[in-house]
């Protein structure tokens, strides 16, 4: 058997998330049914670094599949992608997975993007891919009040009610909002986030971006632990999970 | 009557183009019949900047519309995408078109912006956005050919056989190629363009970026002025109309 670690891709528009629910097809069963083509037939359990929601997009989740014989990681990135069709699913790196290595446990940071469209106009071309806002945002209140809560803080405020997670303290290491143009950027990053932790900044954030709060909101909300006195969560669209960093680089092919 | 000018965003991918064909669904018509609504429910004419192929997309086509009344820009804008719903088609700004100011006749200046994803990977996020390209392009070998076509021209090589234009003879002001990690840009510019002369040009200098042509062979295909000498027609899916100008600048809401 040999482990391999896969850069995956994928449009989470038609997928219930990375993980099986009740129905509905997930991101993980995609990709365990186009690894059953090399392992016999029986799908093998699919490992990620995140599990995103429904309607998340990945341009960089990390996998972890194991597999007979000792195929190429090219070989298996290639198959994998054949075998995903006609699905929104993608393996476009694949490498050996270190001894020991695991995409979730070894993982030292993740990185998402969130896009909002803010402009009056519904989107046409980005339909699905950003988060639409037709009131002005002030991306630069939005961008300090995020600088107030970078660090290590108890985020039960921005927390999902069926967050699984044990403990609530997390340490974000950045949050910065950018204008380009008619949309505002923000990228988050972290060791790990909390389930639903970014969309509910996101949607916080945006409240002091219409200016219906101030600057040092965010931070109260913060303080208080309390998620019914965050702002909405955000929808899913907006939100692409962009990449993983290891302790130890992989060799990707 | 007023006459409108009419800034428009749409995603190519569900319509057999600007223009009404045998069968299947127009943006044009999209446009008429939701412009029905202001018109008493008459469809009337929309007129474009550039009838763009089936699955072209476009983020800045301009039209132009004449209405009964004097409803305010702000008021047609969001009236025409409202019913558009749920077609992929809004108007993102609109503005009163200057007398005897027209779409077609009064641009100095056409842009579409061509994106190839250039990995072995087919796209999961971005398909029907990108022309997917698998082998390894040199975005710098195509750029250094495209600037030997810059300039004013017999572009017959690269005229589709059913183009309507009375003569093949087109000035190209831009012609860039830029790589972007995966992604291979190209940005064209002139007063205007002969029926997949685009197209045709990127899939020309594609064969140059494989590495298959010199550097040389776009500006003999040029000059031969023979159609069955130029690469393939590239695909419609990864072109997009960006923006057109005027020699008065129009004054959009």
């Amino acid at each position: 058997m040999t482990r391999y670690a896969l850069l995956i891709e994928y449009d989470g528009g038609p997928f219930v998330g990375w993980q099986r629910q009740g129905s509905g097809l997930a991101v993980q069963q995609v990709l365990e049914e186009a690894a059953a083509k090399l392992n016999g037939g029986v799908p093998p359990l699919v490992q990620a670094s995140g599990r995103t929601d429904a309607g998340v997009h990945a341009e960089g989740q990390v996998g972890l599949v194991e597999l007979p014989g000792d195929l190429s990681p090219v070989r298996v990135r290639e198959a994998l992608s054949f075998h995903t069709k006609p699905h929104p699913v993608v393996v476009t790196r694949a490498a050996i997975a270190p001894e020991g290595w695991n995409p979730r446990f070894s993982a030292v940071s993740r990185a998402y993007r969130y896009r909002i469209l803010n402009r009056r106009a519904r989107p046409a071309l980005e339909a699905g891919r950003v988060w639409h806002v037709p009131v002005p945002l002030d991306a630069g209140a939005m961008h300090r009040a995020a600088q107030r809560l970078l660090g290590r803080h108890d985020f039960s405020a921005f927390r999902a009610a069926a967050c699984q997670a044990k403990e609530p303290v997390r340490t974000l290491d950045r949050l910065d909002v950018s204008r380009f143009g008619e949309e505002v950027v923000m990228v988050a990053e972290a060791r790990s986030f909390l389930h639903h932790q970014i969309r509910n900044l996101i949607g916080t954030l945006a409240l002091v971006g219409h200016g219906r709060r101030p600057e040092t909101w965010p931070r109260q909300v913060l303080e208080g632990r309390d998620r019914t006195r965050a702002g909405p969560t955000a929808p899913p669209e907006g939100l692409c999970f962009t990449g993983v960093s290891f302790a130890a680089a992989l060799d990707w092919v």
